[in-house]
């Protein structure tokens, strides 16, 4: 028998039929209008945006980073409470754009931006974090064709790294941002050209649970956009800080202690440079902010035993949840947090692997773990499923129907 | 510097600008309108179903396994040249409907059917192989209901695996299939009920290099469809041996020797048991027919030099082709068959890591090979892509551009 991830808060406790924002989930089927589906808990997203306010000095900025979960509902739930958004291409520039979002508090990021991606980036005002120098060259030219001052900062490239980090964006040679030791001359480059410099990008990593390497990592940011500010002569309008906040995902995982990361750097900030003084800082989340008010749902289409093994299969799989299958930057399958969506709480009764409909061993949802008995048509729970599900899935793998998609937000359901 | 896989036959000995089909591929960029853009040869295709024929016994059919590539002029090319297609889906099976496929030579196999798929394979008179008892009841009911008497088949889990296999569908506890032991219980059943008992479907593994374990392999079926048979007392009209063959992705992979297959077979069936005398023999094959005749291509954006690391960034990567991108049932990132595509042939120059546009450590096509000098605009191909590449991969994550697809065969360009 192997272990789940642990089941989020807002979940672990229930008895009975799964509720999700007070909507029981044979009812979010219905609304939904099949299976498998994603749902949304928008209260649970609004919920970590406050503890986030509480946890954080006052007058830090925070972005909703669009990447972890582009569901339009999402979206523009994150618009009404957040600073600001970051994009990772054009597309969903593209989305926030339609989705009424102040461009003032737009930025796009990315290693490979097309000439178009960067004229739409331009010509809306948003800002353009610049990955090399070729790019700032590329993104100068287009501004100039436009005659628009483009709103320009540098994504640094920083010699350290967010420890602990279940993804280095940061630190050794990267194809993220620029080395720290050639940032000043590009923005001297900015500057000349009469760009609108808006300051500095440093991310060193994502998916952490360790508030002492997080801190660390912020600190040794601050440091280094001070550092940069003084070899420059000129102060950064802006330093977002990154993300890299984390959520527990499979067994021996703990979560994050927020406040511990907003303590220290509130101190941080307070004892910062005299030139980073009028400074603008952000933080730019997505996963920490919408991963766990996802659970993603299927149906239970089969039971089969096989050499004495039991198999659970549903009509939800990888093609529409890769990580949870294991083949999202996870080098061994290692079961996310699931259930037995009508049967919360339930003793377990036997062991089950449950899996998706596609004909392949990888398509896997859970292996070997303690369920209890679970009956066709029953409904099968995945937590922890509100980033990087289904916009980083497969989803024509196999010719599969999609999931839907719905957001629920205590009684109000929107699809 | 870590090595690629092996370019294939085709374009291995290429000087100069990559030709597919004997098209350029600025030319095929051009036709495709965009890049990132997959090129399918169908001649390339064409002379696979050749070798096969040659290198197999009289009589034996062969199947197109849809799953690998159902770009619809894809498909339409294998109807034209095989014997049946086998689908995984009702998607797919709804997609070879309206390519206009004579279902009288169609299979449909996947653990987790649901009933409109079952619905709509029955009264299409496609032949569903059964993966359990709890299946085969309700395929029964459903044509029932249609008043239609259903083919059916049944997928044997068989004691054995196909060694060496990539992927393991037989041996063992698995979701796929009856257990061997309980297979003449279920024929009985389908007999009884006024089924048009088909026969067997004996899947053992995926992407094997190796002829001596695919033989075994197939002569293990051969008996074990016998000893069914026997047991049943009544000879299948058909058995699928399933597929297997394997093609070279990475370093150390060698091409399966296909005609050793072909004579062992052609003796196991020349010796097979008498109950098996009228039985067709299939095979279905998907990645070996057109795994090597697809090429991905990217466009470089940037260049940029971190920490003395050249990375060369270019508008394609894992949210077209995961599986390159070594994310897709690989532990370790290994490097496909890659070149720069104008520069065929030519020393390398330097050694780069080949990213794509998406802002995670994960988006990368290939790890620290040697290059010629390749610059922005210039083109990057990406080998043996042309089976689980687009339809298995993330397309919108990160919301960026889909990839084209486009088929040439010979002079002819279609999209």
């Amino acid at each position: 028998m192997k272990p789940i991830g642990p089941i989020p808060p807002a979940f672990a406790g229930q008895q009975g039929e799964l509720a999700i924002g007070g909507v029981s989930v044979s009812e979010l089927a219905e609304k939904a209008g099949q299976t498998p589906f994603y749902v949304y808990d928008l209260a649970l997203a609004s919920a970590q945006v406050a503890r986030f306010r509480t946890a954080m000095p006052d007058g830090l900025h925070l972005h909703y980073a669009v990447k972890a979960n582009p569901y339009p509902a999402v979206i523009q739930h994150f618009m009404e409470l957040t600073d600001g958004l970051d994009m990772a291409s054009g597309g969903e520039l593209a989305v926030v754009r339609d989705c009424g979002a102040d461009m003032a508090h737009v930025s796009f990021a990315g290693p490979g931006k097309r000439d178009g991606e960067l004229e739409l980036a331009i010509s809306l005002g948003a800002t353009v974090n610049l990955e090399s120098e070729t790019e700032a060259e590329r993104a100068l030219a287009i501004a100039g064709k436009l005659a628009i001052t483009p709103k320009l900062a540098v994504r640094v490239n920083p010699d350290f790294e967010l420890k602990g980090s279940g993804m280095s964006m940061g630190g050794g040679a990267k194809p993220f941002g620029v080395d720290q030791e050639r940032v000043p001359a590009l923005v001297w480059r900015l500057l000349d050209a009469g760009a609108d410099w808006r300051g500095f990008h440093i991310y060193s990593g994502s998916q952490s649970l360790d508030a002492e390497a997080i801190a660390q990592s912020q600190e040794a940011s601050i440091a280094l956009a001070a550092d940069l500010a003084e070899t420059i002569g000129e102060a950064p309008k802006t330093v977002n800080l990154g993300g890299g906040f984390g959520i527990p995902y499979t067994a021996n995982d703990t979560p994050l202690d927020v406040e511990q990361v907003g303590e220290r750097l509130g101190a941080a900030l307070a004892g910062r440079e005299d030139i980073l003084a009028d400074t603008q800082f952000m933080i730019e989340l997505g996963r920490w902010l919408i991963g766990e008010a996802g659970v993603y749902v299927a149906r239970i289409l089969d039971r089969k035993v096989s050499k004495g093994e039991l198999f659970i299969v549903t009509d939800g799989g990888m093609h529409h949840h890769l990580a949870a299958s294991g083949n999202f930057g996870m080098v061994m399958k290692r079961n996310y947090p699931v259930a037995i969506a009508l049967k919360m709480g339930a003793e377990p009764a036997e062991s089950a692997t449950i899996v998706g409909p596609l004909c392949t061993p990888l398509d896997r949802l859970a292996v070997d773990i303690a369920v209890p008995r679970a009956d066709i048509g029953d409904l099968v729970a995945v937590f922890a499923s509100g980033a990087y599900g289904l916009s980083a899935s497969p989803i024509h793998f196999l010719s599969h129907p999609n999931a839907a998609e719905i957001v629920v937000n205590e009684r109000k359901i929107t699809i």
